[in-house]
């Protein structure tokens, strides 16, 4: 079988009963279960805060609709070379952007993609958080806020940047495999 | 009608016989015409040049199979955030390789596509020729000997890169778009 | 005032009561609140969230000493050129390892600090989980194997320089500012 | 005898015709046959293509003249660290710009060359495509237009970049030697 | 005993006589000897040169205050992850500042420093010199004479940056180990 | 009349007597006065300290040959892309090591070079003192032993290096001209 993490991945039956639960949630709803479920709850702790975490950004309310945030992740996963993360979220962006071009060009490069001059400014600024925030500045905001970003917009975006710049660097440490079915989904049926 | 090339598209009727040639030819086989042809066409003896350049290293004989040629142009083009590249070669990588995944692993990080460590040495010299061909040495070429590579291989693996650099550098300037068919190719069909 | 985060601090009296009492709880043991907590409670899930992970990564039983996880956040964070965390971490570096230059040492280039061979080895797989995670393979882990340290250990630092690329892009992004307590906690007394 | 390429160099009798008489054809107009044909024949399919692209930007017609399509080599050339195109285009730079010292100039930092502002922008712009294509937007059309370029000479600018990222890594990679004359050729004769 | 250089240190009776009297001078001073002074003795002519250069930019009259001048030192140095003279000026600048927190800042991000915004131009404009000097341009001169600085002014900013990337290599290179005292300096003593 | 410093340069007339002396010394042994003389005099303190560190390190007896310290000054500010150090001391190097061809091959590659393996691990350090000096460690030093270089040897290099640095730094800065003698100068007359 194919590995999928370079750690342990636990069998749903040793897992705390929470874990298993979230799990379960995910499959019945998607499916299969991604990987990046399974391979984090080798550590139960951390797999909580990191889900905690990733809920509070993706499903939260907000003036980002689901698809611009998943742009925020596939773009700078596609910064950051995260393989799991490009091709895991790019079919979650398919979904959500009912596009499924999209997901491709972004990954590769956002700033050819089919993308309005509003998303193009917020991965701009998604894309300095990923890979050079210490030179993030008011200019910075000042270009959101020219495109109609609220503050609290500008926070999501860098928030989401930040919590994949985390996941990324795990997905690459531990090597995680992106489920097969992930690179379909979202994908029109061939004709 | 959404934008191919900054530059303009020539039509079929106005293009040299040759080149007309070629794209039927082209289109026959594939079912459609891949926009690097028509957008290049915009220039007949670039586009003779280009193709011939292709030909001459994409079609040879040699002990580099198809779909490790196309390898090359994803690695090499995804280190070079070339759109077009990446998706339509890409899409010619799934289809030689027979394998749905590996175009977007290795257009990611081919460090952890699904290859043989021969082949993950093919790919760590095609990208330092594309990203840093000034240092390329002696050990270099030691390493790729260690995995049986002839030396002829090995300037089919650096011509290839180097080719490739000229390719994604006109497709990024021009903002040569992938076809939309290319997404899908060689991906199976979905159940 | 000087401030403290490009956003709205909220007041102690505002926050939910299990953010306030976390708060209360690290003044009463720090004489201080650091501002990481009160600028991130502007968001209280992530606060959650994001403290969670910390402890589940800062606080648990293992083979890194709390000295030497505190080397790793001062290390990444100075790759990243994180003001807050290079300060405040730096100070609680200093403290655990009962060492008033290491934090200092570490902050500007780690393999010039007081350490050894086994600690240097920590920090340079820390880095480049910080800065470059995409070409970590097995001769990364390889090389830390070789220093004694267990498969486990190695995904505690890793995941403590993971959680830093999240926190360091936040208080990047924020302008979050180091309490002025902090630069002098842990240094000795001047005679 | 000093090594020319990595590659066996063929003699002049085992060339196919067509190759023999270009090669003649140079020398007999240089007094010399530059390494570049010689090295590149080992491979004739390619040497037929790669002369053909450089004739199509080389020596067509149009706004840039032959100083500034040299000078967009040797910029380009020197950015990439490639020895043979520094060294032989830069003779030819010399001569076709009257100037003994610009191609020195050009190579080491066109910014610092006598050179006007609009062939500074062009080299700006030649530059770019050369290390950072993915970059390349509509202000960058825009700026070269406000100096007075027409889109086809932009297309030409990029063009020869393009071209010679090809180039360069073809010399990088097989050690392509300049021929001793191009050292000296287009400098003054020293009194 | 702690090793400050990976060089031979000199005893004082084995120096030169003017160059113990310098090094008495600056211990009398400081009631220390900067290490700088004891590993730099180790080549004479050399010590020499570097101070009588130092003193020519350090201790001129001019508009850049004392103060301003480390700032210079301190964020090119840790630009260039320079332990010694991060440490070392880092005290000075607090001496000469009165402020104990701005030499941290600096060394970490002197965008997020308690800075002016003439002085934040200025250190703009010195990291620029430090890092990537061939791209000093009009521009650079223009906005630093917005903020009032007058181009002598201008050279002694850019000589100072020019001065410590070579005080930096030499620190790196023989592995300057700044002394102990340094880390304390001008620091508040603790309540 | 072409600038050759964007700062005023000074007759000899207006110089101090030891600067004049330098000068006009210098300018009877070459035949006219190289540009970074005039120009930096403008600062008659910094050009004492320059010279004599200059001095200190071209001039002094050592195992290293004055050609080879010029290989150091030409590969290191090519890196650091100084148009007036590699013109000037390519010159030099020509003359020093009787080799028309040297100084420009080391100027854009110095692994392309006519070397030694001795020299090209002598560049190797040098490059590295130049733009990555954070860096160094023990196993660069053993590399150069394992090549015959003393330490003392070493401290040659890297301290040319270091004092290139700043020179290319403050001649990119002031935009010093290279006087057009430099560039012929060392090469053979054409036939």
């Amino acid at each position: 079988m194919t590995r999928i993490s370079r750690y342990p991945v636990p069998s749903l039956a040793e897992l705390p009963e929470d874990i298993r639960a979230r799990i379960l949630e995910v499959q019945e709803k998607a499916g299969f279960v991604p990987n990046v479920f399974v391979t984090l709850a080798h550590r139960p702790d951390e797999f909580r805060a990191f889900f905690a975490y990733h809920d509070a950004l993706m499903l939260k309310e907000g003036a980002l609709s689901k698809a611009e945030r998943e742009m925020i992740v596939v773009a700078t996963s596609g910064a950051n070379d995260c393989l799991y993360c490009v091709v895991a979220h790019g079919a979650i962006l398919r979904i959500y952007s009912k596009n499924p071009l999209l997901a491709d060009q972004v990954a590769v490069n956002y700033r050819k993609a089919d993308l309005s001059p509003r998303q193009r400014a917020m991965l701009t600024f998604a894309v300095k958080v990923a890979v050079d925030s210490a030179a993030i500045d008011d200019a910075d905001f000042d270009a959101l806020r020219g495109h109609g970003f609220a503050d609290e917009d500008i926070w999501d975006i860098g928030a989401i940047a930040a919590f994949f710049a985390l996941s990324n660097r795990m997905a690459n440490m531990i090597s995680m495999r992106p489920n097969d079915e992930f690179y379909l989904l979202g994908r029109p049926p061939r004709s």
